[in-house]
């Protein structure tokens, strides 16, 4: 019940971390998109593990196959599923993780919900999963191109090391450092701390921007799917991830509304607004400002130390930290931020063709 | 497609600020509940206008009425319609209202999405529609009192000013202050400063957090419908809304795994947490613990002050302030964030059903 | 859950035969289409009991009230919600069937599936409910209009009395005879063979035909949501019905391959098929030839006769036959056809704004 | 948007008939239920072409893979995804498919609705999608048994051949001729008229009948969503089908009330009824008595003989018939019906679970 979302463009994901493969299927996309596999694959190397320094060193290759619902290149229509196939199934010594519980990870829960669980690498519960998303959401970028509309999102804090604000930022150099941090010298003073946290063999937490732009007036859907509200449920649901604000956010509620109100004016083509507190969604809808948001990523729960926990018989055990994980998650949570933000606006943007006569 | 929110327990709201009546439908209440509706009038109480002199001095009554699915004073498992009429439909001026578009309302944008708007009052995009929350959310919350589930909200911040933690406060306090604050000092400030801010004729935001205490182990619907992703759809969906986290929400992002990781211990009754930056939730399921978290409300748009704007046609205008309006939403949005988290927690206990064989 | 029907167009409907009231809300309807209230209680005449002396006599006056999403006539994309009181509700004596199962009612599914029930005139199982289906359907006939599209639904068969097929009859003349039977020799022998049933206080049952003409093509989706088995879900869900044919339908099964396709032509403006055995739609999709099927509908279970029964205790009673119910549903069934016809023809000409890129 | 059916057991399928593979995801499947491989090849087995000389002689071995959610041999609560690799890919010479129209196949509808399609055996219309229902099917099954539901599908008619009514069969015996039949002396006449026809390059329609034993009582959702109208939605999504009744059906219409009534008693141990016209569900719920119902389907499009028809450009065309296709589709049907009805049975159970408090 949980593995799908969207509406008329609806993605259901499936796969553990180590079973035979994941993907997704994509129901709803359009008829006659091009779908540029070499994009899709783009997107999903930026997520990838091993693409640096400051990323796990584990070495996963992610390549894609398009199963049905493209014929000649195009989307025909019919659901899309696309098959990542895992190459790390060889049998490793799980028995730490099979009886005991790694702390602050999903195997308590899972156990107790299903009263089983696929405990290697995490199973369902593994960030695996999300590359099913990114795959998914970059035939929701391409369809998104068609009208002019651009996700971009980058790192914009790793522990208390924050970026200036997105509008002084130049969003194309986001790639341009291995942090996804698209202020060079925020993004150098970052990589250090990353660095530092994982010779301590610990991990830190940071925070993620989202930013639309171009998107037309009129997305969302009042009362209970407004735009920002279905923006923050796709991002709660990324792994990690604590929270969730847009536009002035939790800041904003120091303000006063004579400061915060978002004057209206005329710029000689369309209405707009002066200031953009309101983060480009009045209402629950797009009034065609900038959409920008930050999500909150937690430290990661891998740790390379020794930890209490207790086993499935409830006995107190310790948990030594191995294996081969990331020190900080945001950087490679850039995509899966942009691929989430991405399905939210194709099913909106879908969504609004039946809003008026 | 925006009005309904809920799975197995699902609600369709309707009606506007000034039609005939708002209302709503429950659809998947099980059969043989009791509804209390002394209980869902006093729901209803706490959230109606004019309670206080820090809340809006209009009156509305908000009394209710059951249409169907209740026989003999229980659920029979039909669809359960509540209606609440409006009684503040007298013909006023909107002139001002109809032709222009207030700043941070959703004026503009619904008159874009769909070409026309009931414009009386907000119309549709008005808080008086999340009264059917309310009395939705009060049989929710009397299905979960069979489980033994509490659900708590409180006022938490006023501007600059902040509560203590909940777990060093008496939440059962929390109705003693007209703010809703369960400490009684900070009340006092926080009342001080919404009263301030009112003869100011100016409006400021605030922090409400909600705290759901026994929940059982399990609920919530791995990989898109977390527990804590599916609480931030419903509280983002709140009017007014501009943040959520749970757990060590933002804050978390700047420790270290080390110290943010919930160190597993048997009570000798049960698994439990030392620690709960998890905020109760791992892997999006409840662990058993508190599920706490915070919603950020903006300050109130309507102002008693001169604003600039443009008008349907592009000529810049000035608004002026008028009516009678709430200085801070937060008083009044504690029942709001109630319900709304009732409403998921009940959705997530019936799909819970269905997990095992 | 089951209280809902459609995607973009979407109903919900509440109510007990004997509660305050019924109704229905219809989120997702387009904003800007002009309302036309007297269709709407047309359709209602239509279906109401006491029109004439072969249905029940029955006095119930069905004027509705809209709620909600329609301002200064026209829809604002809000929900719709209509409100039909209930004028019946004096407290009759119902302990007969309050404690013992009408044969072939839905009495004992009811008590053993909710462990309660509703008992007054039914509940929720009364085909009372049609009525805001009825209300909901006349809003998606005025969507259609816009479209071209029409909807006709006529009595083609009664007990054993046929009409001819429809291609040989003029639909417009449906409502000339109290049986809503076009062909006025046929109708005769139908109202003299209800009347004969009503006389030996038993019932009968019947056929109702529907034809949408001027479809577009290209509505219904592959594979589980074809057109004809959402037109099927939706007549097999009104009361008392038994099944459903499309095209060809259970005749189908003897013809052979070669006489059944249907030779596709070109008629010099677009391409047509000669014969239309397949019913207007191929593979689930309208191909824009005149879509019709048959609805079957039971005898009605409520009869002026001694029936043996049990009671709630397992206990085995006779039964009395009292009340004023129908001898044949199929002329009230009419419209109700009509209404759901047009709610799964509104719902996939919605859909497919979303074919193609 | 139309790949998926069911509520809390949802699948959704994708594939093309000459694609990479075709595939389901089962979402919703609790925990804990042990997945037998060999069951659900031999579901696969019943379904797959080539079997016998009155079906297609393509050969198509139909092994699957499960990709997902399936761990140490029972499901884990997480999706399973399930795949089964398409043989016949080479590429054939499809030009007189992609530029024409077969009548009464999905050529036409799918290029219009779409602007393109995979025309390649079909395409996404094939009936080859149907395996992938099967799969899933197998495992709905293998959840039922262990409520002691059993779903029994045969075939009942072929042309004007009709086999006795079920009651009068012994429904093991239907796997015991090649046309599934259980009755021998109809089998044999249902095997001889199927190889005239086929011999006459010409194709054959029939009937399969569907029994659903031991169903506990409550299954089923009113209004919208009955039991017969979820099987009636289920049963008409499938390839070729043209009608569907339940109980009485088409039959009904003709009775009285008081000959179609079905007499409750007490046989001792449960309230039953004498008759059961009702086929077993009453007011949309299940009664406890057997649920049977009829599915028709037409004869097969694909015929071994020149057809007229026109081209995309609307130019007049006379299509050769050729390939190997089934002469009467249902025998292979059989398990297809099983399938579909119990994945109907499993969501409504599944459902249930929260009927009552």
């Amino acid at each position: 019940m949980g593995n799908s979302f969207g509406n008329l463009f609806r993605i259901t994901t499936f796969g553990e971390s180590h079973g035979a493969a994941i993907g997704v299927i994509i129901d709803g996309c359009p008829a006659g998109l091009e779908v540029d596999e070499a994009f899709i694959q783009f997107e999903l190397d930026r997520r990838k593990p091993g693409q640096s320094k400051i990323t796990t060193q584990r070495k996963e290759d992610d390549t894609f196959k398009i199963l049905s619902g493209v014929f000649e290149g195009k989307s025909t229509g019919a659901p899309i599923a696309i098959v990542i196939d895992n190459q790390d199934q060889r049998s490793k010594d799980y028995s730490h993780i099979a009886e005991s519980f790694r702390p602050s990870h999903a195997d308590y829960t899972y156990q107790m919900k299903y009263g089983t669980r696929d405990y290697r690498g995490g199973g369902r519960s593994s960030a695996r999963e999300t590359a099913a998303r990114v795959a998914a959401g970059a035939i929701a970028k391409l369809l998104l191109k068609k009208y002019g509309i651009h996700i971009n999102a980058f790192v914009s804090q790793v522990g208390e090391i924050k970026a200036p604000d997105y509008k002084v930022l130049d969003l194309t150099k986001t790639e341009d450092t291995i942090v996804r941090c698209p202020d060079s010298a925020t993004a150098e003073k970052m990589i250090a701390l990353i660095d530092k946290v994982r010779l301590g063999r610990d991990t830190i937490g940071g925070i993620v921007t989202g930013v639309i732009k171009n998107s037309p007036v009129g997305l969302g859907e009042p009362v209970f799917n407004k735009l920002h509200a279905t923006l923050g449920h796709a991002m709660l649901g990324i792994n990690a991830v604590k929270g969730f604000e847009y536009g002035s956010g939790f800041e904003g509620v120091k303000q006063l509304g004579s400061q915060h109100n978002d004057e209206f004016y005329n710029d000689g083509e369309k209405i707009r607004t002066r200031t953009n507190y309101s983060g480009g969604v009045q209402g629950g809808i797009s009034n065609g400002e900038d959409i920008y948001f930050k999500v909150a990523f937690k430290p990661v729960a891998t740790i390379m130390q020794d930890q209490l926990s207790v086993d499935k018989a409830g006995k107190e055990v310790t948990l030594a930290g191995k294996g081969r994980h990331d020190p900080c998650v945001v950087p490679r949570a850039v995509p899966i931020v942009e691929a989430m933000a991405a399905l939210v606006m194709v099913d909106f943007l879908l969504l609004s063709k039946s809003s008026k006569v």
